[in-house]
């Protein structure tokens, strides 16, 4: 059913109903919806289409009168985020929600085996679908307390995620019997001042006459901020009924709120003016907020229509594309080849946005640009020089720029681009060595791949490895959590097979892939065919590089890992699904990657790849020198 | 080497190096005690043995004039604590203090698959190696809140945690840049403040010449209260040198103090009272703080000289022993048997040791006890009728009020014991019902057993069967969490081994299992040989019966489990250990466990066993009945 909606520069690169060109400014599309979808006249972006009213709630309408109950209330917002998927694991006092979850028509609830690979899955599914966010259901204490590493680390990453701890009813709130999952002394507000610090905003529903404003405002708070939100639900209130099926009607206001229009004024002429004081010798610097706060759009505007050179930070790899002709490679600081670092580091301006400058995202703090030479778009703020001006988001500024930077286009154009190419190399050897893999499965990608990489020598190696237009680039540099991806690749494929993607591509060590290995049973269990590589090499090798390189501490059991797929399947050996293969060497490893049928992923498939214990990928080696430094164990 | 230690009523009944009588008063015994071993004159248990200096220490001592790491500091004070193990995973912030770990003579460094799993050893440890403390090393962040939970439980349960965090260096922690691992705002406490909340106390050292200082306040509030503490230890102090050496030998200050005499004296002539009031019909009530606060030894010398009826609370199973012949079975409120609850709520008085009240813990907080005809010892008060006496510890009052109570034993000793004997169903099926399942079980167990059991069909199946003398109940029934028991039985059977306990018998189902797999790795890989029984019923039993009965929520996927024992070990088939068994009839598993090779326990084992999926023991459907009022799910 095709209608009429208004894009702004919003048009989104990967929403599910909207074909055509990807970059524009404000003009009207049209777009494919499927029936009953609607856009609300007041909203420019298809972020904020509404889907049909669900059956049920029509005849709770009829019914009573248009209430509804609070937990159906929370979903049917969730579902007018885009959620699809309720990630979590149940436990008794979530079981009465958990109903509601089952019984919505627009919601697959997803279960999980464990708490902690729940909060992966759903930050891996809130990076994918990256206009929606990630939906986690717990239980009190035990449940939530599991998952709160997961929350803190999309807290760190700016993934929003809204966390639903089912709690005790209203009556035991007030009253703290010694329940089980409490802490036996009548504190119950713990867990909540433990969540308190890991998400951004929190609501204890306590009255359902709130209930509703206090859902609305704290979904608001999640979007807008990319943040983690947490919940309390009492297991009485989730079916508390509501009078609030219009409520449902008005859509939340997610837009992102307008800069002060002097302040912008001022902004960007000083802005302009650094660049013309910079002779118009500037580059642009993406990093993860670019992703994380929506200007991927607004971004490859910019270059489109200015032609300035673009670079990336580690996490802000596929904000641009990579066979865009004015993208340079990836700046790490003094851990960046030698080609691109001249390139950024002799500019006379940077542009950065959305920058997130931790230790393993900037080779280690070893940035060579004076600060005066630098302009920094935040999702809050900007940043000129040592200058500061809060409140000038990069959402807003960002169209404004690009209209008065695009007369620039014919000098901009003209600043050479670094071009790295990462080489196979062809030393006659049949090791699977890291400086050899990374390149090769660079081969292999294709459009709208998701490719997951996990903290290690996978994070570090896949660096270089140019992705294809559309590629998407799943990884937890700051946070840094070893054991996530597993999770999280459960939550990206889901969201990639919603939004039609590619295939979801793992690599994970298998130190990495022992903390949450069960993960894939959930795989299996909901029919997703992912390909994981999984890189044995017998324990955790980049702490061998940080330190005790020969420590029994850095060995792990070594493990059948081939046998894994079956092991998660309880049915004959006939009828189950996947494949799994090894390969020792890299004649093996090509033969197999080239195989049509491999490359297809028309089931889950494993692949373990026997590598050298002591094998690092280059950057790994030098950001394992830099933090060495620092990290000195003596007096 | 031969010694002669003084022991109070403290003689402890599983002390490694002590043997003869188990109970006693104030005597003096000979133990064997290896070389090296002493016994402090001002100490009169054996728990405070002191271990011979390492060699290490020797070591330092001549060569930097007494001077010793504070990380060795720190493993020297928890050796002289009775800990041989210590469980975590590594991370860059603590590699450096994982080699004096790895380094030291008297410890063995548990590597785990993750870190919940291992806070779940070293609490399963802690249970079994009851006067020692379980300890834990984490890294900053992501590795501290991945065990959160398990230390959230330990918290609840009363057992003694030392977690050790790795944090980032002294500088560091001053400057706060944007580390890996960090939240990315610069706030460096998050991760402490969560801690508070479930640790009784917290050191954050940063000045070397106060860490031993810090180190030996926070290991006696640990192990006075029973309680988890909390432990930052940044990189560069932990291999910063202190004059401490001489300060080791001096014990730390682990006595349970006194009892202010005044009051005790008028506690004691109350409880006497009450009992002459109640006309001497009092029953004894045993709860799960009699175990952890290390009354178990003066409870069985209180029962022993009076002659008093015993009964236990669930979580104060095993604290006496079941073949006592004063002993009368489980008191759970209403969910217990009725010829055990006339017995308890017919006697006029109870005087229960250590009691925890809480809903799994009570049948659902129905003991139909008054409480004025209750006296109830805790650790630090004692609660007559309405009237509490703060500071009155039951470890100092039970030999006293052993003594003043001694000359009532003709008259107590004939008061009834009721003696609830479990039948083995025989009604011809051959389906492995819960109702036969438990009472067959109870054939198999031995003398010394350490028997876990998972919250769920498993720890309220089990309560009724009764325990050979000397065999350990391991369960954690108010904090509940699911999958707690894998990490926990890799703790508690390292605690059997090294105690020299019986065979590790571990009861978990298949829901359970697999939040915490992976584990069953770690158990292969250090050597250990646990009986796994996997209660195979498709899914949460236990939460089907609380709600949600045929939900899909409650499902989880079927796994191949008989062949996870081999998928853990990456080795040709004839090099694997373990065995692994399905039965799904009543006389295969019959026949299994009565072979006497099977018994042995000569390897780990895992048996696979075949259950209804609506399946539970008579205790769970009660409790579930109970519960499901409190939890209604509608307005």
């Amino acid at each position: 059913m095709p209608i009429t909606a208004i894009f702004s520069t919003l048009a989104r690169r990967r929403h599910p109903f909207y074909s055509g060109p990807a970059h524009n400014n404000t003009i009207q599309r049209h777009i494919n919806l499927p029936s009953g979808w609607t856009c609300p006249p007041l909203y420019d972006s298809a972020l904020f289409l509404l889907p049909p009213p669900p059956p049920s709630i029509a005849l709770v309408n009829e019914n009573v009168v248009g209430k509804i109950t609070v937990g159906r209330y929370l979903l049917d917002r969730l579902v007018q985020l885009g959620v699809t998927k309720v990630f979590g694991v149940p436990g008794d006092f979530n079981l009465g929600f958990l109903d509601i979850v089952e019984d919505h028509e627009s919601l697959h609830w997803v279960g999980n085996c464990n708490e902690l690979n729940a909060a992966y899955a759903a930050d891996g599914y809130a990076r994918v679908h990256t206009k929606s966010v990630g939906a986690l259901v717990t239980t009190f204490g035990v449940g939530e307390l599991s998952a709160i590493n997961g929350i803190a680390g999309a807290f760190s990453e700016n993934v929003p995620i809204v966390h639903i701890a089912g709690v005790p009813n209203t009556t035991q709130l007030k009253n703290k019997p010694m329940l089980h999952h409490t802490l036996g002394d009548g504190r119950f507000d713990a867990y909540e001042k433990a969540a308190a610090q890991f998400s951004i905003a929190q609501a204890h529903l306590l009255n359902k006459s709130t209930a509703a404003e206090e859902i609305d405002d704290l979904l608001v708070k999640c979007v807008t901020t990319g943040r983690p939100v947490y919940l309390t639900l009492p297991t009485d209130l989730s079916f508390a009924k509501i009078p609030a099926v219009k409520r449902l009607q008005t859509p939340l206001a997610l837009e992102t709120p307008l800069n002060d229009p002097e302040v912008e004024k001022v902004v960007v002429r000083e802005i302009i003016k650094e660049i013309h004081d910079a002779d118009k010798d500037a580059v642009i610097l993406v990093d993860a907020c670019a992703i994380r706060h929506h200007v991927v759009d607004e971004t490859a505007e910019l270059i489109k229509r200015t032609g300035f050179p673009v670079y990336s930070a580690p996490m802000g790899k596929t904000a641009v594309s990579e066979t865009n002709d004015r993208y340079g490679g990836l700046y790490v600081g003094s851990l960046t080849h030698e080609e691109i670092r001249d390139k950024v580091e002799k500019a006379k301006l940077i542009i950065s946005i959305g920058s997130l400058k931790s230790d393993f995202n900037s080779g280690n703090f070893t940035y060579s640009v004076p600060a005066t030479n630098t302009v920094e778009l935040h999702s809050t703020y900007t940043q000129i020089g040592y200058a500061r001006y809060p409140g000038i988001g990069m959402k807003r500024l960002l169209p404004v720029l690009t209209e008065e930077l695009a007369h620039m286009k014919t000098t901009a154009e003209k600043i050479p681009v670094a071009r790295y190419v990462p080489v196979i190399p062809n030393d006659g050897s049949q090791v699977i060595a890291q400086d050899w893999f990374w390149p090769r499965m660079g081969k292999f990608f294709r459009s709208k791949d998701v490719i997951v990489a996990e903290t290690g020598t996978s994070s570090f190696g896949i660096l270089d490895v140019p992705f294809p237009d559309g590629a998407i680039f799943v990884s937890q540099i700051l946070w840094g959590s070893i054991g996530w991806t597993v999770g999280s690749t459960l939550g990206a494929a889901m969201a990639a097979r919603d939004l039609g993607l590619g295939r979801t591509i793992l690599f994970v060590g298998d130190g990495s892939l022992q903390l949450t290995v069960q993960e894939i049973s959930s795989m299996i269990r909901w029919g997703l065919k992912p390909i994981i590589f999984v890189l044995n090499n017998n324990g955790y090798t980049i702490e061998r590089h940080l330190h005790g390189w020969d420590r029994k501490y850095n060995d792990i059991a070594n493990w059948d890992y081939t046998a894994l797929l079956s092991v998660f399947q309880g049915k004959p050996a006939s009828e189950r699904t996947g494949k799994t293969y090894t390969v020792s060497t890299r004649d093996e490893l090509s033969a197999l990657i080239d195989k049509p049928e491999f490359a297809a992923a028309n089931e889950i498939q494993l692949v373990e790849v026997m590598m050298d214990k002591y094998d690092a990928p280059l950057a790994l080696r030098k950001q394992a020198e830099l933090s060495g430094k620092t990290n000195k164990y003596a007096e």
